[in-house]
């Protein structure tokens, strides 16, 4: 590094606005693993990033440079098709753990590597942890095998995986440097292309409940990651989804598990089925097993009506450790030992849910972590009564909280009850998928 | 710190346009020095300073943080009023060296702190510490002993002033964050003002041979020096001066105190006495010896002319240990035992002089340094024997090179010679003092 390029030039660079070349990039981020560029540095470089931009070139070689600093799975066993989503993250999204075995169903491979919950949102990993036995560690060869065997596994990142994705992101995480489109970007890709992808898709959330809360920006983001991906060889579409309320009727942990559970068993809340199905169909388009989106709506259908879909979560459960026994059997989910109801003060009927003040509460409960080092508990969370468009009258529960004992209830019932708006008139309710993305 | 302010909000705050008010800004230098404020968080801070700005009230809340992290040195038993004076730096600048002594046998008291060559320009301690015997480093109690019955007194940085300026300098340096106004004029004050200055006169350069290459920065960087000094409690004026060719005949070290030396003989380079002049007449006038700039420079003349100034700088010069007798045998300064001839390859006017490749020349041949942590040879450098506007034949000397053997020579007579830009016409010289800045 030292000899080929120096740090504080390529700092210089992007601060005069320079875009840097792909050499340059890598050099950089190989620099700052082997220690020649030092952390001041990089944060240094990461402000100038923010405040200057990266553009589409740059941004693939920072993401190329982090994804190549670690291990990529090939997967070289798995002959269908390697397809994936990723979520921005929202609140009560549990779509992954349905999504999964209904896509590898209907023939396609989805090597998952999830995330933990942060802030405000949840994260797949600490919701498969509530199921018994379920571990999210798999060896690389387990992973592959599962994948091959069942059709999709669903691990947790593993210090191999992108190692300097994962140093750069805690850098950014103290330095004011999380809130930039290119830097999101490459850390995002970075992680899932490590799975030996064909293609992508990308739920791009957008309101009071999603990291993006405009729809602009929204919009930026998901037009980057779709182009970027494609430009680093794996197809790719984006689905910018509404995030204004929470999805489903469950926010936590074994809640939300039970809540996919019963999508894989064709039942489910609307929404969420609503986002498996539009959210699976783009994969099963993507890895060819249909050529028109309604084909592959009804594959999936078929897949979460038939109990197939279902068939494969089982399996991958059990090659995970875990108790598939949860599925005919929630009470062997952990769960809290009170359910708390918040009643309705007015009559009306619900307009809005705040879906970033249930997402805060419930991390407040216990059920996230402000800090990547925190654990939670996957007994607590929130249950709703109602969603916007449901007809109250005063005294009707709107939410449940999941807690042990009432007291721990206590703090937070205020804040859970301000975050419903209740007025006379029926909502008008957009819609769930708001833009489709696909260059 | 910590219960106080988050070190990340502040960072934002900066990225995002905001303005930090002068407790934050306190807060965050006091955090960085207590190790609350890593050094990631400090450089991330710099660069969105460097990219945003930072305003006059931010200016000086950054000035006076960094000042207050140190030791200021208020002079008690020192009663005359005291003045000082600061470069931006430059080429062949000894002007502190007879500057110092002329305004103190004025009747002001000069407690300078200075520094040390960096990059293409010289320091002034570089230059005092040809002198044998001479300590730059007094202990703050000879310091003001020194001022208090001599005038003045030129000491070296301790580390007890102004440490958090060394701690961010030393950041800035390396993560491309030094050349940003504000945080040059809060690093440049805060170690001028632990002096407990009454006033203070600036010599902000402009040109080739200057870190500020057009007047348009320069005059920025000297209304901001002035405008913050003074809102700190130091009546400040600044003089713009051109830096495009270097001052007087020598670039070196040994060679550049025997020129100061001279000028406090009444004798010496015009440029080098006029800027002696221009300055100290500013600093009698701040220092209300005269009233008219006219009388300020009379006395500044009469105090070179009869003795007065130079009986200063050798009563200085033995209070900090150092043999006077250089004063008047220049031979007991240390000399390279060869002067090689460069002569013009051609025959006209000299046009123009590179000061800023002479002064990198001077580097190159071991008078100046490259890192902060190396030493210098007080012996060698350049020695003009042709200025802007000489006339020259083919074959005449333009320069000597002051080294210690023709071999050691060879490598930079073509770039000193490259330096000197010849032509047929007599040329159009331009003023030494551009602009006088006084708010």
């Amino acid at each position: 590094m030292a000899t080929l390029v120096n740090p504080v030039e390529l700092i210089r660079k992007k601060r005069d606005n320079g875009r840097l070349t792909a050499a340059e990039i890598r050099a950089f981020v190989d620099g700052f693993l082997d220690g020649s560029v030092a952390d001041y540095q990089m944060s240094a470089w990461l402000m100038a990033a923010v405040l200057r931009g990266l553009d589409e070139t740059e941004t693939i070689a920072l993401t190329e440079a982090m994804l190549h600093s670690g291990e990529i799975l090939t997967l070289p066993s798995v002959t269908r098709p390697k397809v994936d989503k990723h979520s921005t993250g929202g609140v009560g999204d549990k779509i992954s753990i349905c999504l999964a075995p209904a896509v590898a169903a209907c023939g396609l491979a989805v090597p998952m590597i999830s995330g933990r919950g942060l802030g405000h949102t949840g994260g797949t990993l600490d919701k498969l942890e509530a199921i018994p036995g379920y571990d999210v560690r798999l060896s690389a060869r387990a992973f592959e095998r599962t994948v091959r065997r069942i059709g999709c596994s669903l691990i947790g990142q593993t210090s191999r995986i992108a190692p300097a994705d994962r140093r750069i992101y805690a850098l950014r995480d103290v330095t004011g440097t999380v809130e930039c489109i290119p830097l999101i970007v490459a850390s995002i890709l970075s992680k899932k292309l490590a799975a030996g992808l064909d293609s992508l898709v990308l739920d791009v959330k957008v309101g009071r409940g999603a990291f993006m809360k405009d729809a602009a920006a929204a919009r930026e983001l998901a037009r980057s990651l779709v182009r970027v991906s494609r430009r680093a060889g794996t197809r790719a579409v984006a689905l910018l989804t509404d995030m204004s309320s929470p999805i489903g009727w469950a926010i936590g942990n074994a809640n939300e598990t039970q809540e996919a559970i019963e999508v894989l068993q064709g039942a489910g809340p609307a929404d969420t089925r609503e986002l498996t199905l539009a959210l699976g169909a783009e994969m099963l388009r993507l890895g060819a097993v249909t050529k028109s989106r309604r084909d592959a709506r009804r594959q999936l259908e078929h897949a979460l009506a038939d109990g197939s879909a279902l068939d494969v979560f089982c399996r991958m459960v059990e090659a995970h450790g875990g108790d598939p026994r949860v599925v005919d059997d929630p009470s062997r989910l952990p769960r809290a030992s009170r359910r708390v109801a918040i009643a309705a003060v007015r009559s009306g009927f619900v307009q809005r849910i705040d879906a970033l003040e249930l997402g805060l509460t419930a991390v407040a409960m216990g059920a996230g972590r402000t800090r990547a080092d925190q654990s939670v508990d996957h007994r607590v969370g929130i249950q709703l009564a109602a969603k916007p468009g449901t007809k109250v009258s005063r005294g009707d529960p709107l939410a449940w909280l999941l807690v042990d004992g009432a007291a721990r209830a206590r703090p937070h019932i205020e804040r859970v009850r301000r975050a419903f708006a209740i007025g006379p008139g029926r909502p008008q309710l957009g819609p769930l998928v708001i833009e489709r993305i696909s260059k």
